[in-house]
């Protein structure tokens, strides 16, 4: 397989993987600070007290760290990842202070533009595992991808 | 209607609308440089070769934007807004420096929850247009809504 998938080159059922990032509680805090600052994702006290029991990260947070990765090596499209749509995005488990991340990807669906030959959209499928191997996130991107 | 919607308070059709946000040149470099370090929302001169043709905010960058409006007071709900799902993300324009975003959510549908009655979930559309009115961002969220 070449190391950056042109339109061409894609075909459902392609795997990859992201390396791994462990996340810690001054970046959560952080990025909930300046994009979703609500108590449970800023202050444990607080967080102790909400649904969740403890401080988790924004959904948002987990979902930029995911583009991280993928973006580093998990999702080698020629051009670079661009999305056009994102549809059937989850987050059955919260990550929390401390865990460990690494994504995979898998193409689900190829098709073709009707018109520009040679190009097209992928759908695929991204999710991300935590240390203990729970699904924290995942979702189906339609990626543009080039000739 | 009351400041802060619990479970028994929401009825598909309110509509709420956010406060307004101008998107700065440095914040689309530093979350891309965070997030997603991809050329056209890093470095104008490789973005005029890529086919957006200039500088666009990373779509993470965009919902994460959103986040922050919301949570500010374009979705009043009692105890936060907390995401279990999202559907039909979509960002049918870019956001590019110097745009100014405004949100506005509308509930599509409540649906109470079988198991703890007077609690359940509502599924609320959210959109961001830029100053010229145009879509820049919309989704569909479950949301989980307390009694």
């Amino acid at each position: 397989m070449p190391d950056v998938l042109r339109f061409p080159d894609i075909r459902p059922g392609q795997r990859f993987r992201t390396a791994s990032r462990t996340v810690t509680v001054e970046e959560i805090k952080a990025f909930a600070a300046e994009y979703d600052p609500q108590p449970f994702h800023l202050d444990e006290a607080a967080a102790a007290g909400s649904v969740f029991g403890a401080l988790v990260a924004s959904g948002w947070h987990t979902a930029a760290l995911a583009m991280r990765l993928f973006v580093d090596g998990g999702l080698p499209i020629a051009g670079g990842i661009i999305g056009r749509a994102i549809d059937e995005l989850r987050w059955p488990v919260p990550v929390r202070p401390g865990d460990t991340l690494t994504g995979e990807s898998e193409v689900l669906e190829v098709i073709p533009s009707a018109s520009r030959p040679g190009t097209g959209r992928a759908r695929v499928a991204c999710r991300m595992f935590n240390q203990d191997g729970e699904l924290a996130m995942s979702y189906i991107v339609t990626l543009v991808v080039r000739a």
